[in-house]
C-alpha cells in the first residue's frame, strides 16, 4: 500500500516562510506575508528590521512572527544579541531564531555559549515566545553538534535549528537525525538551508524535523497539492 | 623613471587586519592581534564579541580596535544596531564599521537610512571614534551607491566602505573611484572584499581608497617588503 501523501495544509503548517536577504525590499516582505496568510504557513521569518511591518500585516492571524538575532554570524556581543531579541519581541515577534557563537563552542567555552542561549531563551519565555537555537551545523563536527544541542536544551530553548542559509552548507537528513537523537522527542528540530522541494521537506521530516525554514514555501506547498490531488485526495 | 614602490610601513598603515568568519577562534583573534602589533596595521577588525579581547591585547599600541555593527546583512532593527555599536565602543572599540539597510535604500526610504547612520555616527563622535559606513556595493546600482555616499557624508560618517566580504562581490577599482568622486577628498574611502595581493591594494589606492580591509594583510606587506628591497630601498 502506498502511503497517503501529507495533506498540503499539514505541509504548510511545517514551514517558516523565510526572506532574509540583505537587499529584501519592503514590498517583498509584504508579499511574503500575503503568501503566509494564504497558505497558513507556521511563521514568517525575517530580519529584525522588518518585524514591525510583519507584525502589523499578520496581526490576528495564525502565522507567527519570527525574527532572527545575531544573524547570520552569531559573533556579536552577547548583550547586543540579547538586546536585538528583546527589541524584536517588543516589536511583535513571537519566535526568535538566534545564532550561537560558533567560535566559543569550538574553543570549549561552553559556559559562554550556554549563557548566551539562556539569556535569549529567558526573555522569550517571559514574552510567551519560542527560542530557536541555530547551530550552523556545516561548520561543526558531530561532537560539537551534540554538545551545542545539549547546551540549547539545558538553557531552555524550544528548538534547535541546523543552519542560517548563509553558511557553507544547509540542512542534511543526517544532521537532522543527529539533532533529533540528541535532544530527544520533547524539543523542536528546525531544518533550514537548501530545502527547496517537497521531497527535501519530506526527507527532513522523516529524519525528525518538526519545522522547516525555506524561501521556497509556495513552490513546496503547490507540489504537495499536485501530489495530493494525483493520489486522489480532495484538493 | 620607475616610481619608487610604496614603503612597506606605509602599506601596513593602510590595512584593517580583518577576521570576521563565524567560526573564528579566540586563538586566531590573538594571532591577528600579534600580527597587527608586529606590522603596525591601521586596525584590527573583528565581530563585536571579540572587542573586549582585542582591546585588551592592543591596549596602548597603535593599531585601532575596529568592530562591526549590523554585520553583514545590515537588516537589524536600527535601535539594535545602535546598541551593538554602543556596547562595542564601551568595550574598547574606536572604529565602527556599520552596514546600511540596503532594502530601505533601494526602496527610497532615505530618511530611515540616514537616521540609522546618524545614530551610530553620533555615538562614535561622542566616543572619539570613527564611523565607517558599509554600502555593500555589489548589491547596488551606481545611482544607489551615490545616494548612499551622500547620505553617509551628510549623516557625519568618517568613511564610506565598499563591502562586507560576505556579499555577492567585493571592492572594485571602478566602485572605489565612484565613491571617492561622490564624497570628495575630505572623507575616507575603505575598499574591502577580495583585496588579496599588493597589486589589488595598489589598484584600490590609485582609485582613491585611503583604507583597505583585508584578511591577507601579512601576505600583502611581505610582498611590499620584497618589492621594496628589489627596488633598492632599505628593508
Amino acid at each position: 500500500m502506498t502511503p497517503q501523501p501529507l495533506q498540503p495544509a499539514a505541509v504548510a503548517r511545517l514551514i517558516d516562510h523565510t526572506l532574509l536577504r540583505a537587499d529584501a525590499l519592503p514590498a517583498e516582505i509584504e508579499k511574503l506575508c500575503r503568501e503566509a496568510l494564504h497558505y497558513s504557513f507556521a511563521a514568517v521569518c525575517v530580519n529584525s528590521v522588518y518585524v514591525p511591518l510583519v507584525a502589523r500585516l499578520l496581526r490576528g492571524s495564525s502565522p507567527a512572527v519570527c525574527s532572527v538575532a545575531g544573524f547570520p554570524l552569531g559573533a556579536m556581543l552577547a548583550e547586543a544579541k540579547l538586546r536585538e531579541a528583546e527589541l524584536a519581541l517588543a516589536a511583535g515577534a513571537c519566535e526568535i531564531d538566534m545564532v550561537i557563537h560558533v567560535g566559543a563552542l569550538k574553543a570549549g567555552e561552553d559556559a559562554a555559549v550556554a549563557a548566551d542561549i539562556r539569556g535569549i531563551a529567558g526573555v522569550c519565555r517571559s514574552a510567551g515566545a519560542l527560542c530557536k537555537v541555530i547551530l550552523e551545523t556545516a561548520l561543526l563536527t558531530d561532537e560539537e553538534k551534540r554538545r551545542a544541542c545539549l547546551l540549547a536544551r539545558d538553557a531552555g530553548a524550544a528548538f534547535v535549528k541546523t543552519s542560517t542559509g548563509f553558511g557553507p552548507g544547509g540542512a542534511t537528513p543526517a544532521d537532522v537525525r543527529l539533532l533529533r537523537e540528541t535532544v530527544g522527542p520533547a524539543m523542536g528540530v528546525k531544518a533550514s538551508g537548501g530545502v527547496r522541494s517537497l521531497d527535501d521537506l519530506l526527507q527532513m521530516v522523516a529524519a525528525g524535523a518538526t519545522r522547516i525554514g525555506a524561501s521556497a514555501g509556495v513552490k513546496i506547498v503547490e507540489e504537495a497539492r499536485t501530489r495530493y490531488a494525483a493520489a486522489g485526495g480532495p484538493r
